[in-house]
């Protein structure tokens, strides 16, 4: 009998639903924290095997998650490729930003294999280990891993990589192409090694105009689901392409994905009818519900709950943990996700 | 024969169709920064009628804009009762931030009629200057404007007022209809004053989970422009909920706004299908493609225009004009638009 998850992911509407919360393994766990303050830096956590399966576990036992998602971060892709990497103390993701062809053409995907080999070996321990969960392996999608790239940095609109986009198209589209097949060689590896399903994050898909949402998110996304589905024909992709809003359908129908991710501003049941039936819905309680605790916890769960009874769904939230959530709270939370 | 702007509010197909741009008096003007420099700080240039009143007018000379919109800020209104504003450089608002009863207790709506003055007096300066432009009043909706006081500053995800509003339901309440009054007040002394339109900005609604967005941007939005309409029934209100995504047609339904504005990712065939056939749509070129100019400017204009040909439409951006905006290219927008 096939993992709750995947029966879920195959269109089939399990109840009560499996739950898995993005950000799961993180800094809200004191298990964590004490995990953390072992290693020097966080890179060093996402590329050491022992450590990284044992963060991706926490989750799991303290609360009966229904997956476990591989530790790790969206930027071990640009990382692996030879970008430089560090996230500073509070300030997130710094990379040295790539603007023109030179920076472009330092990148070398023949680093990828041996790049990659510590996550492929956390996803093997975490794999022997999961029993009645399922591994959950995931990348960036290319335009949200080359905002980062671009801008060097978080930003609150990444003005840079869509300024790139629009005055030099030709050498934006040669960085897309390269993040669309290093995504798919990334995905594929992790498949390899165990991953039972993967995701695909595309935290500012919603940046884009509609032309370029059409251009960088929806065909990267059809592409790379294409390629994964002639090498690994049974392993379901979940979409996420976040505050996609009214081209949400369009990026259902057209990516091909099995699974589609919605943020916490999209209304389920709205989503729910724009999206053909036996595709499985996930999310999408708020991080900030979930933070404050009962009752609005409580209530938007059971609305969320609701409003997907008898559907294909993944309860999660719309967006990552944060870092402040009381341990407590997600333990409520899973109580009630399956008492549903 | 009545404005080009007010034919289109009405439900005409006006064409070519008006245009104007947020924040087109601003930074990018080289006539605005001498304006600029010649006042202590951004709260005076808001508030000194002659200065206020003369950027106003600034883009209708330079570029033949079909409107003018009074300059001034969202936060103008937290101001004028009583909460401290300062405008950091390069940093933007700052606020002494309303996280409690006090806090909130401290307003006084009783300050508005004088506080206002000003604003006022700007607009019977703009209106008697404006010819055949129509002139555009304007608001922060009442969620956006609780963003700032709540939070102190501008942020890229709002947390503290969100957490507020999961936390203290009863204390937001109180400080969205405090808003709403204040709004309903305020956009009224500006079409009294002389406003021919106003517009609503709701910059952040695209931040709240759905139910909130129907009880924190939709019902707020219907009780203002209903109270509007009462008061003034000839003056047309354009709402523009930054972020709807999914709920875009619920809010032009609910809400009885005359025009609708599209944020930068909002598709325009799309939101054209999900409104009435008389509801003014404006938008929504992104302001990067302005920045990047031709000839990523100009394919983007031409495919909007395409889209929205043959149906009451009002030229405009996504989102603000960004500083370092070239004039020469927003001239050659205004051009392509005019002979489109």
């Amino acid at each position: 009998m096939a993992k709750r998850l995947l029966r879920t992911l195959a269109g089939e509407a399990v109840w009560p639903p499996p739950i898995w919360l993005m950000r799961q393994a993180g800094r809200y766990l004191p298990e964590y924290r004490a995990v953390r303050a072992g290693v020097p830096d966080f890179v060093s956590l996402c590329t050491t095997p022992a450590q990284a399966a044992e963060v991706t576990l926490q989750p799991l036992r303290r609360f009966g998650m229904d997956a476990a998602i591989l530790f790790s971060d969206i930027l071990i892709l640009p990382w692996a490729l030879g970008q430089g990497l560090r996230f500073a103390e509070g300030e997130g993701p710094v990379l040295p930003p790539i603007r023109d062809a030179a920076g472009l053409a330092a990148l070398d995907p023949g680093r990828l294999p041996q790049a990659i080999a510590a996550v492929l070996e956390t996803i093997e321990r975490v794999r022997a280990a999961v029993g009645e969960a399922a591994l959950i392996g995931f990348a960036g999608a290319p335009f949200t891993v080359a905002c980062y790239m671009v801008e060097g940095k978080g930003a609150k609109e990444f003005p840079a990589v869509r300024l790139l986009a629009w005055r030099d198209p030709a050498l934006f589209a040669r960085l897309m192409e390269l993040l669309t097949e290093t995504t798919i060689a990334y995905l594929s590896a992790q498949i390899a090694a165990g991953a039972e399903a993967v995701m695909l994050f595309d935290s500012w898909a919603g940046l884009l105009p509609p032309r370029q949402f059409r251009d960088f998110v929806i065909a990267p996304a059809a592409r790379i689901v294409a390629a994964l589905r002639t090498r690994h024909p049974q392993v379901p992709v979940i979409g996420f392409p976040r505050l996609a809003g009214l081209l949400l359908g369009e990026y259902a129908a057209r990516t091909g994905v099995q699974g589609l991710g919605l943020d916490t501003a999209a209304d389920p049941a709205r989503a729910r009818a724009m999206v053909p039936p036996a595709m499985a819905l996930q999310g999408n309680l708020d991080p900030l519900a979930l933070l404050a605790g009962n009752p609005a916890q409580a209530a938007e769960t059971a609305a969320i709950l609701a409003a997907m009874r008898g559907t294909p769904f993944v309860f999660n939230l719309g967006h990552g943990i944060l870092p402040e959530t009381p341990p407590d709270h997600v333990a409520s939370l899973v109580r009630q996700v399956q008492g549903a």
